[in-house]
C-alpha cells in the first residue's frame, strides 16, 4: 500500500502535535489524581501543561474527553499488561485474584497511578471501561463457571468497587479506616491464624473472592498462589515523552 | 447545688460565644463535606462563618479539632438517636441491619449529612468515632456471639466501610460505579428473585451481613424485617442556631 509521501515539515508538525497532546495529558493525569477528576478546570489543565486554554479543544472536546482518554490510554495500558500475565490461568477466580494483587502493587509502586486509579474507581464509567473492563469479565466468565456464586450481582460489584477503593485509599492517604479495624482485629487475635504474615494484597484478593462467593478456605488458598511471571509495566508518560 | 450567680452580662456573652462556636461548625461542616476535610483551609471556614481568623483559635486548636468536633457531634448525635432505637433487638445481625438501613435513609434525606458521612468514613478516626464505634460494638458483639464470622477482621471492617462508601457515593454522586454494574446484574437477570424491587437500604444491609459471614438466605430475610420505631433525626445545626 502506498502511503502519501510526508513533505519535510509533516513529520515534525505530526510530532510536536503529538506531545502537546501528551502534555496535556500528564498534567490532567496529575492534576485529576490529585483531587478528582470533576474539580479540576480546563484551565488548570492548560497552565500546568504550559499551552493556551484555546489550544485545549484542538485536542479534546471536553474535560470529560480527556478523562476518558486517560482511563483508556493509561488505565488499559496497565490492565493489558495485566491480562497478558494471567490469561493463561484458566480459572476465573485465580485469575482475578492475580488481577487484583498486580493491580495494588502497581499502585504501592507508582502512586500517582494508584491515585488516579482511586479517582476512577467510582466514576460511572469503571465498569465498562479502564481495568474494570477485565474485572467484569473475569466476574461473568466465573459466574457462567459457577465460580462465583452472586446473590445480589449489583451489590456484589458495588461493593467489591468500594473494598477496592478503601483498600488503594489506605495506601494513598494513610491507614484510614483501617486504623480502627486494626483493633477489632487485635480483639479477636487467635481466631483465624495470623493475617499480619500475609500481604495486603493477597489478603485484599482474599477478601474479593470471599465476597464473590468462593468458599473461605479456598479463597485464602487462592489468594496464596504464586502469581504467573508478568512484564514490566512501562510508565506511560515517562516512556512517550522521553 | 448552688452555681455562681451569673452577672447580667454573663449569659449573653456565654449565648455569643455558643453561637460564634456553632457558627464555624456550620460553615466547616458544609465545607467538609463538600470538599472532604483534608482539603478545606481554616482560612475558608472563617470567612464562610463571617468570623475573624484569629476568633477560630478561640474555640478550636486546629482543623482536626473542629472536624473531631463535627464527628463526635453531628454523627454521634444521629449514632444515638439509631442506638436508642434499635438497642432492644436481642440479635446484634439485625441491629447492625436496622443501623445501616436507617443510615442510609438518613443520608438520602438530608444530602448533606450524607456527604458529610461519606468524607468521614475513610478517615482514621472512622472506627473509634461518630456512627463507627456503634458499628463496631455491633460487630464484635455479633462475632462473641457466633453471629459473625470473620476470616480476616481487619479486612472485613475495610471492606464493610468500602461498600457503604461506595453505596453512599452513588448517593452524593450519581449513579457510579453502578452504573455498570447494573449491566453484569442484567446479565444475569432471574439468577436469584429480582433484587429491583427491594430498596437500597435493605440491599445494602443484606450485602453487609453477607460480607459478616450471615448465610445468604437469613441476611436476606434479616433485611427485608420491619424497622423498629425510631424518633426524628433533628437536625443538628437548624436545631441549635435557631
Amino acid at each position: 500500500m502506498k502511503e502519501p509521501v510526508p513533505t519535510a515539515k509533516r513529520p515534525r508538525l505530526e510530532k510536536r502535535k503529538q506531545l502537546t497532546r501528551l502534555r496535556l495529558m500528564k498534567s490532567a493525569y496529575a492534576l485529576m489524581a490529585d483531587k478528582g477528576h470533576t474539580i479540576v478546570s480546563i484551565q488548570e489543565i492548560t497552565s500546568a501543561a504550559d499551552v493556551g486554554f484555546g489550544t485545549f479543544y484542538t485536542y479534546f472536546a471536553s474535560k470529560e474527553a480527556i478523562y476518558d482518554a486517560l482511563v483508556e490510554e493509561v488505565l488499559e495500558a496497565s490492565g493489558k499488561v495485566v491480562d497478558a500475565a494471567t490469561r493463561r490461568l484458566d480459572d476465573p477466580a485465580e485469575r482475578l485474584s492475580a488481577g487484583i494483587q498486580y493491580t495494588l502493587m502497581q499502585a504501592d509502586a507508582d502512586p500517582l497511578w494508584g491515585k488516579f486509579l482511586l479517582s476512577s474507581l467510582l466514576a460511572p464509567s469503571a465498569a465498562t471501561m479502564g481495568l474494570g473492563k477485565f474485572f467484569m469479565r473475569d466476574v461473568q466468565q466465573g459466574v457462567a463457571q459457577g465460580r462465583f456464586v452472586l446473590h445480589d450481582a449489583e451489590m456484589s460489584v458495588v461493593a467489591v468497587a468500594g473494598t477496592l477503593y478503601a483498600v488503594l485509599h489506605r495506601g494513598a492517604h494513610g491507614r484510614g479506616a483501617t486504623a480502627g479495624a486494626q483493633g477489632l482485629a487485635d480483639a479477636l487475635a487467635g481466631a483465624e491464624g495470623d493475617p499480619a504474615v500475609q500481604s495486603l494484597p493477597r489478603r485484599t484478593a482474599a477478601q474479593v473472592l470471599r465476597m464473590l462467593g468462593v468458599p473461605p478456605p479456598q479463597a485464602t488458598h487462592l489468594a496464596a498462589r504464586p502469581l504467573p511471571p508478568i512484564a514490566a509495566f512501562a510508565s506511560f508518560f515517562d516512556a512517550d515523552l522521553a
